[in-house]
């Protein structure tokens, strides 16, 4: 605790969200007071023809 | 703003999930007075061993 | 199935909220070729001051 | 109603999922009261790599 | 892990939630061999107005 | 996009939310090169009957 999703479209590197977790878990703990060893992160990734806004999706644009 | 997911099991087609995504906006925009603009929609998709009823998956069945 | 989940600010009145499932349970029956009686509709409020665009909640604008 | 999700890591078996669906559908009836066949399970499998705690993916230790 | 997630409509009593997380959290290490100290589970409550079977709202009913 | 949750337990002050969509907000800038003003942060707050750890609510410890 605290739990932490971050959903975004897929293609970031390994590198990438490696340094995700790492500096939004260091985010988390700074400013909730939370123990770095309790947070946890989850990444969840979308391909482009599951994401749409204003009713289109970014794999029709 | 608003966001909405649409969770369904897999095996629609693009066709389908383009329609889905552009009559779900409109009617959330017509209803809630929200801007189309602003209106982001999520397909998730389910396999049939993910996911069950009276605890019996659909790939049981 | 489908499972829909409408996420949006609160301060939608119940007949806006009524509209709102019809509506979006109408398009979803309309594009999947879901059975209406199938189609399950959650709305999720949140406040303004847990919702952040661009790193500022909306309470602090 | 209820709608259980259970999020884990990737690896169980087919029969593991099986028996996880069915156990837990009986302990939701069991201490809710809920008709068994109204108890919705979904199962999310997370990778290595989109799982962190205290900062580090389950894929970098 | 696992993070198991219980979504219902508000009115069960607190002995039912004590007993609800138990039971859950016992079948899921049964069934899928995970340590009981690291079974995470989450109520979360809905209301009447918030959910929808066939377009109708349980508060519509 | 992305869009972050974060859920926690209850009981953080204004400032202290105010600060951890800031920081959250630009550690996931940072690392996954996406700009700002697509970043967008959700706070859940759970309260203490509502989340278990080994099948134990905080709020029956």
């Amino acid at each position: 605790m605290p739990y932490v999703t971050v959903k975004m479209l897929e293609g970031r590197t390994e590198e990438q969200k490696k340094a995700l977790v790492e500096k939004v878990t260091e985010a988390v703990a700074e400013t909730t007071g939370a123990q770095k060893e309790k947070i946890v992160v989850f990444i969840e990734e979308m391909s482009k023809n599951h994401y749409a806004i204003a009713g289109k999706r970014l794999s029709d644009e």
